[in-house]
């Protein structure tokens, strides 16, 4: 049964947080500069090919939200930015990913080599722009984050090809290599803007259960999209063998014979080329991408609900906008 | 001609900051420690094959040296080697390594993909560490050590079998690859135990003088060492086709028919198992060794000169021997 959601949208935030952001992207541009130009021409490729910005967006929204007016903010959010590229460049390595925000992904254009040092030199740099805000409690937070995202990766990259793997276990992943980064963008950017813990402590609740609920989405949408509308070749985490919820739900619910399916193409990683429409086939037979929207869904009602504590305003309605949209997007 | 030079110890110092560095030790040992199991198992293969500890050594000795008595330059030296530990992690899967510390290296036992990860992990893991001492100077130090590093390597992969580059870029590169750490470990270190800041310059003057020394001597060392003692593959800076010193000087110092040898085997990356042999002998029969090692004895006087400024003592006495040691070391 489709059930009718809340359409939700990113853009009332955007919209709100325009001049904000506006600086943000001023000293992403400015800090990826390097003498050595591989860096910069690197760091373009992927950081002007767009991306919503979701995760520096919510610095600057959970800084506004709790009344935070100071430029601090501005510079954690590019901050955020910088980790969150670093980190996808780096994944695309792992993964061996061809596409990425709809352009070649960056390895396959330079090498791997200098995606992964272009990759340390964001990291680093993020530091740098941390320490120039003088915050050591949100660079403690960050610091936290980028070391549980390296941990979430890891555990994801050693449990390839695992049918065997707990519901439980994928939510670990997923919360540590995805939710954890928004977690911390939206506590780092509330104690920025001189919070109190326990509000900062609510808003990194959003930011967890929001992280969750795109992640879900996403692994959805791999099953689900179309290459042109999520900018990466839908179907990765099939032929990488990532074993996501809606592939779990799926094996779940097999049959003896669909079971010998997925131990060959997804355990031993044996595939054909027509093994992803029936993997896809299979996923939607077995209302498994229903179910992980479902999921979806009740993380995003979750991020929702954290906010109540603040009195109504455009911030609040703007960020409420956002968790509707993390699961009705189609990209 | 062989000019005698002082043996110099690396011993003295050792034995001086041994009670530091087993306390280094302990926050390296547990600080690498994760839930995910690959982590401490990799980070272990690498870590626990031993290395001199330079770099934390600087750490905990510039902090003794200008009378620091507290607990944070032991952390700080922790978090060094884990920057250190994450950037030869990073640098082998960049250079095809296949021996590090005298064993196969990590991204062969595991995988790239683990090892850039667990890189990453250490690298947040250091700044964690850092964030700890809450010194946001020392902070500032290593974060832009960092960042360093990364544009040196990428200056380095970008210049890979170049033989037009001049001394001056490769004095450049191996400035940021190398000597920036060396020089931010002792100045962080200084400041960590309350020095000036123009005490703390002199001994970031120090570091990078030491570093370079110790580079030049490990490129000399890569045309003139046994794989035995180096820990790692003899031949391996030529076989990458990187155009070091040894290298440079002996192109400068080629005739025709040597010139295209080197145009052949570095310049194009054409090479024979027998080339390497040949190299070697190319190399020492320019005296480009010498001459190699002749510049680090220039950077080692010049590190050893900067501690003049500091009374004689048992810290400023290993120092020195360190300095010595640099370029007399066949390891």
């Amino acid at each position: 049964m489709i059930v009718e959601r809340p359409a939700g949208s990113v853009e009332r935030l955007i919209r709100l947080a325009a001049a904000d952001m506006a600086r943000v992207d001023g000293f992403i541009a400015a800090r990826m500069q390097s003498p050595v130009s591989v860096i910069p021409a690197l760091a373009e490729h992927l950081i002007g090919a767009g991306g919503k910005r979701l995760r520096p967006l919510l610095t600057v929204s959970a800084a506004r939200l709790v009344g935070g007016r100071g430029d601090g903010a501005i510079k954690l959010a590019a901050a955020v930015e910088f980790i969150h590229t670093a980190t996808l460049l780096h994944d695309d390595v792992v993964d061996g990913s061809k596409l990425r925000r709809g352009k070649v992904a960056a390895h396959l254009i330079w090498s791997a080599a200098s995606s992964v040092l272009v990759g340390d030199f964001l990291f680093a740099r993020a530091f740098e722009l941390m320490i120039e805000t003088g915050g050591l409690e949100s660079l403690e937070i960050l610091a936290r984050a980028s070391r549980v995202i390296a941990e979430g990766e890891v555990l994801q990259l050693s449990r390839a090809h695992d049918l065997g793997l707990t519901q439980e276990t994928y939510l670990e992943i997923i919360t540590a290599k995805t939710a954890e980064l928004f977690a911390a963008a939206a506590q780092a950017g509330a104690v920025c803007g001189g919070a109190e813990p326990a509000t900062a402590a609510v808003l990194r609740a959003y930011g967890l259960n929001l992280g969750l609920a795109f992640q879900l989405a996403d692994d959805a949408l791999d099953y689900g999209g179309a290459t042109e509308t999520i900018g990466k070749n839908a179907g990765d985490d099939f032929r990488e063998g990532k074993a996501t919820l809606p592939l779990l739900i799926a094996i779940a619910r097999a049959g003896a014979r669909e079971a010998a399916f997925w131990e060959r193409a997804v355990g031993r990683g044996e595939q054909t080329d027509a093994d992803f429409r029936r993997a896809r086939e299979l996923i939607v037979g077995a209302g498994a991408l229903e179910a992980t929207l479902d999921l979806a869904a009740d993380y995003a009602e979750t991020a929702r609900a954290a906010l109540t504590v603040f009195p109504y305003g455009e911030w609040r309605a703007a960020l409420e906008a956002l968790a509707d949209f993390a699961v009705s997007r189609r990209a």
